[in-house]
Formats: C-alpha cells, structure tokens, sequence
C-alpha cells in the first residue's frame, strides 16, 4: 500500500521545482524502469502492482493496485509500475566529439525522442539552454524510452558555452549549404532550434557553419520539419559516412 | 454564438465512426485551416474567437467566444478557431516514384509527422493498412501542419496491395542491409512498421529488399528508433542523391 505522504511526494515530483528541491523524479514502465536500475541510477523506492522486479530489496519495494497506481501515475494510462530514482550529480561536459545543443526545446516528447536518436548515433554529450524543458520531466524520461541511462546532459547558459568553444558550430537555416554536398566533420556542435522560432538570433551569431536540409517537395510549400525529425536526419547525414 | 446541435455534431467528430457517417472532419489553428481553405477541401463551416477569415462567406463564419471553443475543441489549449471541412473522395492510387505504406501505424501523432516529411521530400502517395489510425483524427490533422492537403493518402487492404504491385518493395530490418551503403532507387514501396511490433509476419513477406539503418551507440543498447524518425532517416537516405 502507498501512504498519504508517499502520493504527496510523488505528486509534487510532477513539478519541476519539487523535483529539483526533493533532488528526486520517477519513471514508469517495466523497460524504462529496468534500464535504469541497471544503470548508476540509485533508486529511492519502486511501486508495482505486480509481484515483480524481485532483484530489488524489499525495503524498497511495495506492491500497490491499480487504483493507488492511477494516482501516482504521470499517464493517462498507467503501465504496471512507478519508481522513484534519486537525481544523479550532473556529470563535466566532454567537450569533444559531436555534441547536440538545444536552444530551448519546449515539448517534453521532441526531448525525450531527440535524446534517443542521440544514443542510437553513438552521441554522448547533450548541452541544452536553461529554458529547455527539464529532463527529468515524467513525459521526457518516458519518450527517451531507457536512452536517458546513456547520454550526458548539462544545462548551461548556452550563449556563453557556444561563445568559448573552439569546436566548429553547426546550424540548420534556410539559406544554409546544402547537408548532403556538405563536408561534415567528426567533432563539432550540432545546434537544434526551439519548435515554434527556430535558432534564436543571439545563439546564430555563434555558429561557423550554416547547413539547410533540402526541400524535394515540387509546391515547396511545406514550411518546416519537426525538431526531432530535422535533428534524425542531420545526425543521420553527420554519422553516415563515419 | 454555436448552437448545441453545432457542438453536439462537431463533438460526434471527434470519433471515427461519426466522422465517416458525416463525412465530414475538423481542423484547429489558423495555419492549418488556412492551409486547408487555399486547398481543394470544401469548407462546411468556420468558428473563430477573431474578426479573422473575412475572406470565408459570413454565411459560413460564426463569431463564437473562448468557453465556446473550449466545448468544441480537441485541444487541451484551444487555438482562435475551429473549422468543420467536407472529406474529400479518396483519389486514385498513384502507383509511380516512391510511395511510403504503413503497416498499422496508430499514433496520431507518428502518422501526422510522417505526412509532414512526405511532403517535404516530395512523396505524394501513402498507403495504410486498414489498421493504421485515420489521417481525419484531429490529432492527425494537427500534426500534419497543413501537409494534409498536398499528400495523397489511401487505405487499402496492404497485403493484397504489396502483393499485385511490380514496385521493388522495402522494409528495414535488425539484419537487412546498411542503408548508407545501399543502391537506393526513384521508384519502389517504403514500408513503416507499427510502433510496438514493427513491420508484421504477413507483410514481412512481400519485402524484395531488406535494409538496416546502423546503429553507432558504443553499448548497441538502444532497441529501435521511434517511427517518425525512422522514416525521416530512410526518407533522407532515398532522396539525397536525387
């Protein structure tokens, strides 16, 4: 069974603020779940209406039904399983490499998908601007679906990172070369745009290279790509030849 | 002001079934409904919280407020309008170029974002399995971003169709060949898998040419990539040369 103050707190690390001050978030789902626990994630406490996950001590386990499951639950429809995990130090960046920054990316899923398109090119190191939607947000850590155990992410004040680099900086516009006839190197910084304005002006003034993705559209009216899909195939086109 | 049998019809569209009998389907948000007003969809009637659309007949435009979008809406956040279009007869099949077909695609989200990337690499024919969810759900509307109207979408039995086209058919697989190293053709069928099982026994079967998009993460942990990013890679992949 699941107390009063266990929902109070589970509750209240729906929120942001509660996460940060409670150091503490939750994930849902068997495989997110698993992914972290064999990861350096410490767990603070795991709720299953199963008789599962029995590798985890039973002091840190209870088992709850459905209804107390609802009530915790981040989801519309609730899986089998919530757990709560402490929220690790964040990790130095590696600056070298390809890094993914984001200049304030809003939409939880186009987070958690972008950081798993990151895992699956082999991209270890994500920095993003202070405005962009928090990690550890319940529907970011479902859409990165385990990936968020394998990739470094460090919010900084991304005009000053991007201003201090010595790694060539990358961003996509419409005017821009075009990605396919581009020479595009092992290291440098690939900068994603924010869903509604794009790049923002102060954080254009840093990059070194302008690329654009080509429309084939025969009207080319289609306006723009989503963030997560625009981010697929330039990390696609970086990775294809390595 | 919209009258309860406008708000009782415009609700019954929210489902399926309704929009069929109707034959009719609604979209939110002044791009799109712009988008599909400059188009071929006949308009059957406008609600806005502007004086906005002077250009649509009055007889066809009512001025309604907030709470009255709110009861209509399919959005969390109602947009400034909402608008009621006729569903256009389905169009021959163009069986020429590069078609993608979906194997039972049933988030309406991956569908709209997968229209949105066909119309950006110039792809005017989809196919989906009878299972695959109705490009006509709000949620598929929204997503699509207009791209709606300059894409040609059929439902077909995907089997029987896969099986009488003379296109070479493609399918990516965990053991099918490198994308990045395969010759890709103009013309041919694309097969998108569903998001929890991938591309189905039956249709499996028609694949001429197995492909793989590699992965590069270290731990080669990463299971799958999410559908719409999927489809933006092989779309990338096929059309870059062209």
């Amino acid at each position: 069974m699941v107390s009063k103050n266990q929902i109070k707190l589970i509750s209240s690390l729906h929120q942001k603020k509660q996460r940060f001050i409670n150091q503490l978030f939750f994930a849902e789902g068997v495989k997110v779940i698993q992914e972290l626990l064999q990861s350096n994630f410490e767990l603070d406490h795991l709720y299953t209406t199963q008789n599962d996950f029995d590798t985890v001590l039973s002091s840190k386990r209870t088992l709850i039904n459905d209804q107390e499951l609802k009530k915790i639950s981040a989801l519309t429809t609730p899986n089998t399983c919530l757990a709560v995990f402490r929220m690790p130090a964040e990790n130095k960046i590696n600056d070298s490499g390809l890094i993914v920054a984001l200049d304030d990316i809003r939409d939880p899923g186009n987070l958690g998908t972008i950081l798993r398109l990151c895992d699956w090119f082999g991209i270890k190191q994500i920095i993003c601007s202070k405005e962009t939607v928090d990690i550890y947000n319940p529907k970011v850590v479902q859409a990165t679906m385990g990936s968020i155990t394998r990739v470094n992410v460090n919010y900084v004040d991304l005009k000053t990172f991007l201003t201090q680099t010595k790694l060539p900086v990358f961003g996509t516009f419409m005017d821009g070369e075009n990605i396919y006839q581009s020479h595009l190197p092992k290291e440098g910084i690939i900068i994603m745009g924010n869903e509604a304005n794009g790049i923002s002006e102060e954080i254009e003034k840093t990059v070194t290279s302008r690329l654009t993705i080509p429309r084939f559209g025969e009207l080319q009216k289609t306006e723009s790509l989503n963030v997560a899909t625009a981010t697929a195939i330039i990390l696609s086109e970086f990775k294809r030849n390595s």
